[in-house]
């Protein structure tokens, strides 16, 4: 079985050789940023979206960002040829680059950057599959806007999810308040409204939920967009959530409790299915 | 110019060849933990403690922990006398491990430990020397408890810090309670009484910081132990931060403004004293 090829650096090598020098800032100090892609039909998802919340995360943080758009957009293409990756996820990291311990970045550092692709969690084309979320203490930072390497609270998120039987983390705050889920947006349906939470620092500004929210008002869906409890959202009609390694599904159960009737919602197989078609009709075409 | 020798999993090699996999989950989600050691005289500053701690951080994320103490302090001191270390900092990291990108961690990962070794901020045995600090929000997430390497709040506050002309960060709260300093603790001294804020999830539990409070409680210190605000602190007669890099030094400035008479004051300088004579009396002897 031949290995992974991985983007390191300009380079393209076989993921065993893939490699960062311990004194890398992404290792010591978290002090890194990435992007994850839905690969659909050979082609990168929402990339111009991707690249500009990229772009936003490299200057909150001061880190250069020393690519074109469309440089990155031929070397990720290129990656994705190289492992004749159709379908799937492409995860795409950005370090402040490697140095003598120091909190502070004043030395100029060379970032570190590497991309892989990886397979597909659910077939994007079958059926929409009904996931179950189990609640979690939101522990994470005020940066949540950054879409930093400092997940550990949602490592821990998931891993109690999957401990009880879920499949994803449903994060709430010390008041009660929904925040997202572990690693996706999420949204419910009411009342024939379906529940937005607002952009802010306290959630990810997802971009799977953008583009599914440009779906919803080109359909002319009634969006009701504010902060919501864990309470309202246990008695939702539907409930879903957006990610670009799932694009849009379902919620089934929420602790055990089901939502709605059990099945997918109307809401959500119509933006599920108009989310696929649109991010097909977008694929980027860099200028020549 | 000869190469520092780095330590990664037991062998002792070149800095410039010590790397780890882009999959390893310290690179991917900031799922690891270090410590780090003060060196004094070419020994370890308060190793039992620091690999307590250690213990209890890989054991709050169900990281194993594959070696004894006793194997850590032979291969920490082989690590110092390759690098002929007398004083100086050691950095000692440990990762869940690598694999394929997911958040949970059913799978077996085998962890990957380095540790290095780095040269002294200030002389340990010199005078003490004033530190000035400026204020920054606190960012960090729930778990301040866990030393984890999800350290990018404490970048961002470090960075400010030393952009506005400090050395270190005072990490403030959305109530103006000061929590800790960007990588120390923070004491202060009022009316003859040492004001100490509690151990919590809200603060890492210092290990320079216990050892100079066992100090304090052998010389019969006045010792004050409460949340505190930024308004109180700027109206102490004396301020100290503690850390392994630094054991213990005298604040000078708060965002410009003079610490009681902006000298190292009595406490501070019998604390720092006292604890370099502590942790001298107190190096680890391993059973033979």
């Amino acid at each position: 079985m031949s290995e992974r090829i991985v983007y390191l650096n300009g380079d393209y090598v076989p993921e065993s050789e893939a490699k960062l020098p311990i004194f890398d800032r992404g290792l010591i100090f978290a002090d890194a940023v990435y992007e994850g892609f839905g690969i659909l039909d050979g082609q990168i998802v929402d990339f111009i979206y991707h690249m500009h919340r990229l772009q936003r995360s490299l200057g909150e943080l001061n880190i250069p960002m020393n690519f074109s758009f469309d440089e990155m957009f031929h070397s990720l293409m290129r990656l994705i040829a190289e492992n004749r990756a159709q379908t799937g996820f492409l995860y795409l990291h950005v370090t402040r680059g490697a140095g003598d311990r120091a909190f502070h970045y004043h030395e100029q550092y060379q970032p570190n950057i590497f991309a892989f692709t990886q397979g597909e969690k659910f077939d994007a084309d079958g059926s929409a599959v009904m996931i179950d979320l189990a609640t979690y203490p939101d522990l994470r930072w005020a940066r949540r806007d950054i879409k930093s390497t400092n997940l550990l609270a949602q490592v821990m998120a998931k891993q109690a999810a999957s401990q009880a039987g879920a499949f994803e983390a449903l994060m709430v705050d010390e008041d009660g308040m929904v925040t997202e889920a572990g690693s996706s947006s999420f949204f419910y349906v009411k009342d024939n409204a379906l529940y937005v939470r607002p952009v802010s620092n306290e959630i990810l500004h997802g971009i799977t939920r953008q583009t599914m929210l440009r779906v919803a008002e080109e359909r002319q869906m009634k969006l009701v967009e504010r902060v919501y409890s864990l309470t309202e959202v246990l008695d939702a009609d539907e409930a879903l959530i957006t990610a670009s390694s799932i694009y849009v599904m379902p919620v089934g159960k929420i602790d055990g409790k089901v939502i709605g009737d059990g099945k997918p919602g109307a809401f959500t197989l119509a933006l599920r299915a108009g989310y696929l078609e649109r991010a097909r009709a977008e694929f980027y075409q860099p200028a020549q």
